[in-house]
């Protein structure tokens, strides 16, 4: 039994079969042709399922999940990734599922990108065995997904956890998204950067001004991009701390390229975290880095894909898809 | 078929049996001693459950729900009723368990109130057959609850929903609890009327300046009342919408004290959420009443105690407890 997997992102579309471990058994990918046709995207697409079909090991195919840029409306089934303005609303669980190779009893399962990687880090990373996870990707933008009860919980439309459009500051500028102070506006890797530059700090020459080199300067005790990281985890603290508030966590997992700063945002985010969370339920909530890398999505995807299909242990203690 | 519960409060301990439409059948009253000892205090409770148990409807006793003032820990069987100084980490749940009149098979069964009030509107209030929704009492305090996917989201500890005290200004004044900036230094009865003399509003002569007086002033265009409730619809717009982002939402239920202001309430809450609730899933979240007023408490305790004792409806169309 495999569990097959897409990822589609803004640079690249992979495609994966995954045992029942989670490990990558066969892995594709392309260049996404962001700014082409909504034919043309597809057609990379098929061209991937293609080549994922044409392994001996998709005969043992069980499920099939998909994991996309958001916005994503799993209840249609549609994608609308900001990223690729051709595909708006567009069906792509009900393409996939018309390629000829997709067997009878397999059903698409569509979910967002941050959704997937919080499943993936449920079922073989850093929240494995956990009943109440948030699992945040802190990159170029901010997103997130949710573990409540043991299993993924991904909202009517699939977006849950999207914890980079929460407001921490109702009098904070207005994001890109039309509200105010998000979550998104400190702490995004770009957020960082332009906090920094704002205050002064320049990148070292001929370097570009991203989040990576105020990382290092932080390193090298730079104040201004101490304070950007600062700034980042003290709005990521507000936001996790309100999360626990809602909803009650076990565990807080946080990855992304900007969550490779480790310490330089690990240790601010935990401190302004005990300002934050202190109410009896929310106190001492544990905050780590994601166990997971590079094909998060793809693995959280399957993830999707598996507890969809009904393989999914049910219960309490479930910590992910069935193994056996 | 009756439901037990007990509603304890800081000003009353009231206790009622429930039929299986959610109509209370038996209800009995005492003032809270909460000023005294531990030991008197439960002594009221167990007054309150001898004069149920001597009702002829108790023979037909199935289960009994507790709701109790917060913080609880359903997990422990403990509260800690803040106006309840004597209480703190009190084994109500043994205590209620251990009293003669109890049955074997029923398990006394603990939720905070605002958790209690979610659960009462979930099963015959406003939030009936509502897949996933934000119940609110906005009071002396503002506390919540959440339904998710059809049933009560209780948390761990059972104080899911704690929407009062989340950030929605992480620069904003500290807050009792010692966070910074919470809803509840906004949208709290206390906190509207402590903005509106703040900013020059007096009650008019001999009445006390509460949230209520607030409202007439409000209703009769006081400049500065309105702007209190602005204030207020605000931050709770602000918190309903991060709410949604990070669960999605169908519908947004607001009872208690405060809401009694109607309009004066709903209207700048409405308003401000189109500000904050701008994501294509938060969009145009219909905020309503709540369907039920004062024994909202006991409805919902019996609710949970239904809903522990696997007397639920299951699934995704549940509604609410099993009437059959």
């Amino acid at each position: 039994m495999v569990y097959g997997a897409l990822d589609i992102g803004g640079t690249k579309i992979a495609g994966a079969l995954i045992d029942a471990e989670g490990r990558v058994v066969v892995r594709v990918q392309r260049p996404t042709p962001a700014r082409e046709s909504a034919q043309a995207m597809m057609a990379v697409v098929t061209a991937v399922v293609n080549e994922l079909a044409a392994c001996p090991e998709w005969g043992a195919l069980s499920c099939l999940g998909i994991g996309s840029a958001g916005p994503v409306d799993t209840f249609a089934g549609t994608v609308s990734p900001v990223n690729i303005p051709a595909w708006r609303s567009f069906p792509l669980v009900e393409q996939v599922r018309s390629h000829p190779a997709v067997p009878d009893g397999v059903e698409p399962v569509l979910v967002g990108d941050a959704v997937a990687m919080a499943a993936a880090e449920h079922w073989i990373g850093a929240a494995k065995g956990a009943a109440n996870a948030l699992c945040m990707v802190v990159s170029t933008g901010v997103g997130g997904g949710l573990i409540l009860g043991g299993s993924v919980h991904s909202g009517t439309t699939g977006n849950a956890g999207h914890i980079g459009h929460i407001t921490v500051d109702q009098n904070g500028p207005v994001c890109p998204c039309g509200a105010r102070g998000c979550v998104e506006r400190y702490a995004s890797g770009t957020a960082i950067a332009a906090h920094a530059l704002e205050s002064g700090w320049t990148p070292p020459a001929g370097l570009p001004a991203t989040a990576r080199e105020v990382e290092s300067s932080a390193r090298a005790g730079d104040a201004r991009a101490l304070a950007a990281f600062d700034r980042a985890g003290r709005a990521l603290a507000a936001a996790i701390a309100a999360t626990a508030a809602l909803v009650e966590l076990d565990l807080v997992v946080v990855g992304g390229g900007v969550s490779q700063a480790g310490d330089v945002l690990f240790g601010p985010l935990r401190h302004h975290l005990k300002s934050f969370a202190v109410l009896d339920f929310t106190r001492d909530l544990p905050v780590v880095p994601a166990g997971l890398a590079l094909d998060a999505g793809l693995i959280g995807a399957a993830a999707a894909g598996v507890a969809a299909s009904g393989l999914y242990r049910a219960g309490a203690g479930a910590t992910g898809p069935m193994t056996t």
